[in-house]
């Protein structure tokens, strides 16, 4: 312990912090005559500021609580979540930028997809199952003087390429038994994520449904389509396409695991492999992680 | 340790015991001319049988190494995955069942469904996203007499009711604070199985697939229609109705998590909720196990 | 849906069902004037009994709500955990027992351990580490007519012996390309459960702590001391070097994954591995299940 | 997909970007001829460089394959990893550093520790059991010109402190309803990390398991000393005691996660609750991350 009458400040200082709420897991049902909307977010809330003498001093003056962060997105929830999850995560980012130690409010939001269950002649109105193909991210950050920062973007999305990806030409040393392969599976648990212009999200008008789906389907149509020399090329291509179908990106960036699936030697069963067979595995992994900018982005 | 020369089978014996190779992660991708196949296939291979002499004496005669179980699924992998899973697994099951000391093997299998990614036009021939909606579940047991026993089902299905559930007239004590609700969400991540009558599946020329299918579509159907007046009384209910649309089922087991949704109290913050922002949880959870039997059923 | 009118239960019956609630997680801390005592507990109950009419019929009548069932572990918390886990599910049980609809009540308890972080000159009275090293395991059951079962054991034991492990002698086959191995390592995450005897533990007096230390450094000795030729013979060796060091106990099961670890070839990068360094592997993975039993026991 | 001549680099370019292998699993057993030393380490490895054919043209030429990274691991553990995970991942950044297009290597190290197995008389020379208790972090960064950075740390290292902790004097407004509270149980899954003079680092000589050491001790005396007025103050305290125990340490950065756990209302059952009982629970969590800073340093 800190010997009595020392000021450790004379000593250190704070540095970079931060301090928020996280794994908030909002439901809602909106209920109208004919049938229910279901909504299904985790939400996450970060503030900077100016927070030394919380760290150095022990004085929680001007702290929100992260119990009151909690509480809000609830509150909030009951009528400001209409629209789109950066929408969402704009109202409550400026809510956060008011307080007075605030100088930055970050908001993080998971939306998971629920579609109705199909029925005869129609959809449930009211009984939903979890897609599971994918969850929606959005990220909001909102400064004191009203700068704001919008990215969205798309996590969990596992895909596979059977065919039309390669690995050749690499460099080959002491430690190199991996062999050039002309055709191999390519797998991947996709995280994309990207930014808006600045200018036009803080106009209040962005239609970030219609941008999010438009960025969807160029990823997925440009996912199929492209020839693969390189997970790493995989991504400027899966980038520049999805910046190509929606100006109001500046840039996309992707973190790819390359999930192996190892073809099977059967030759010990006497039986040949023509490409059927894969082991597929989880560890090691490959991990490339790679951004892509709009050259007339700042 | 025991002492020299005690033999411990005069104070102790071996009851109960299965052996063999979990987590075999298969993926085969069947290359038409046109467009590829893929199916992802998570196995677990168990045998039953005489194996008093591996466990106290340490004589591994007989014993089929859990790595001999392995490659013997990829090996039968490239020829004889051709159809249903279950079809699979008895061609497995029936291999192992073949071993001297085996007397009753046994086959679980988990396949995630791959969607083919939708182009313009279309779809992707070569190129598929998991789809994550739910797991087809088969298992497969074969004893050395021949005798087969088939279970299908679906896991990891995660539903949700918006209304139609309820939960009242239930025992009040000392201990009870929950109140009676006519109206609440129903959220479980549901896992049924069900068992097909032995004389049809051992016949081989079941359609498994077909019989999966028409259980799938009554499940979902009787879990968006129905009333539930509680989770034990939903499970009969879609139970029930799965039998009424597969005659080839003779029961079916259900074990229902209730993922418990909470009403947010708004009013602190001078809001109403009229059933429209939840606390969605995981823990603790209701946990609602119970089999439905066709009484025609031995 | 079911037409009007039909009586579902002349086509179905109710076969095994239980319910309750799994996850309850509660943690006690008693303040003693120098020190504080942290016991940290996951608790599940479930109930079986005679519950056609809540199934079948939707009538909740004698339903013990599963929130009650939770509330009612933290209200026995408050002055009935003093001692064991087991001693704990025993109120537990017996409690719910009593319930009309009970025919039987089941608990399980995991306790994590917490160690008081070490300081100079002694331990502090209230600051803790999770050990993490294992979980301690309980179930209890009594039924109506007060027959009481109680079984503990180890979970989440990961252990590792880096040499007195063999597997040879095994059945070669035309699948078969493990080589016999004279020494390998052996790694798992042990789960061991054992059953004490009714008579001993339905008095009331018997020390579950005592037993459980006895057990627990029996299969940690003999698990260091044994020489193993394969998992199932580890479980034998171990099995019955628990019950001769705690006479109380009837049988052990135990659960045993093969976690492979795989020697690697260094050979193409001019190395040779004499037994040094290893791939660390979860699967696909072995996974051996056996029960030993004391012949005394009914 | 882009029209044929196109030159997509025209448009856009690529940004920050890195790639590697992650989740090479990796134990050592050393065999002396009394007893044997087992290591347990997780590698990732990510290079930066110049790689912007690789992503725009295709192009791999200088693209050292993850395989061989991995392969690199492997082959660098036998006879290399003779000391601490930190002097090892330096080992591995610096080859993976030579490669020409290649400007900084960055190796991340997890290491579980593994207790040998008491025994009567002392402990097993080949058997051990996993400690679970944290895991040692090590980070290491190359660049080209050999500047080198050594961070350290624990992760998972799950603490309660069941008196000390207090928060109150924060902000109220119309969304918060949490009570000001002076006495509370404080518990996180602690994740600290720190960094080295680099000076001292570079040099060859520097004793990084001793650091660790001191370093790890100062965290877990001050984390039961210290009396904790919010987790941001704890973050402060522990990290100067840190740097005041270790001063070739500069900083230290920490995210905790506050895992709340909630005093259990008892009163509906008559009974009171002195602080002794509480619900513990993982979400939402408050999660707050801060760097303290030693003057001296840059």
């Amino acid at each position: 312990m800190a010997e009595p009458g020392r000021d450790l400040t004379d000593d250190y200082e704070l540095g970079d912090n931060r301090y928020g709420k996280s794994r908030i897991r909002l439901v809602t049902v909106r209920r109208e005559t004919d049938r229910h909307d279901l909504r299904d977010l985790t939400v996450a809330v970060a503030l900077e500021g100016d927070f030394d003498a919380v760290h150095t001093r022990g004085d929680n003056t001007g702290v929100v609580a992260t119990d009151t962060m909690k509480n809000t997105v609830y509150a909030f929830a009951r009528d400001r979540l209409t629209g789109s999850p950066e929408a969402f995560g704009l109202e409550l980012a400026r809510h956060f930028a008011t307080y007075a130690a605030c100088s930055r409010a970050i908001i993080d939001i998971e939306e998971q997809r629920w579609l109705r269950i199909p029925e005869e002649g129609g959809e449930a109105p009211d009984a939903f199952v979890r897609a599971g193909d994918l969850t929606r991210l959005a990220h909001v950050a909102v400064d004191k003087a009203g700068g704001v920062e919008v990215e969205a973007g798309v996590g969990d999305l596992t895909v596979m390429k059977t065919t039309k990806s390669a690995f050749t030409g690499f460099d080959r040393d002491r430690y190199t038994t991996l062999p050039e392969v002309e055709d191999r599976l390519m797998a991947t648990k996709l995280r994309a994520t990207w930014g808006y212009r600045p200018d036009l999200v803080a106009a209040g008008s962005f239609d970030f449904d219609a941008a999010w789906d438009r960025a969807r389907v160029a990823l997925r149509q440009s996912l199929a389509d492209h020839f693969s020399p390189s997970v790493q090329a995989s991504i400027w291509i899966m980038g520049t396409a999805i910046m190509d179908a929606e100006p109001s990106i500046d840039w996309v960036r992707m973190v790819l695991p390359n999930l192996h699936h190892w073809q099977v030697d059967l030759s010990p069963y006497g039986l040949d492999n023509p490409g059927e067979v894969f082991v597929s595995t989880s560890e090691p992994h490959g991990l490339i992680d790679a951004t892509v900018h709009r050259r007339s982005a700042g």
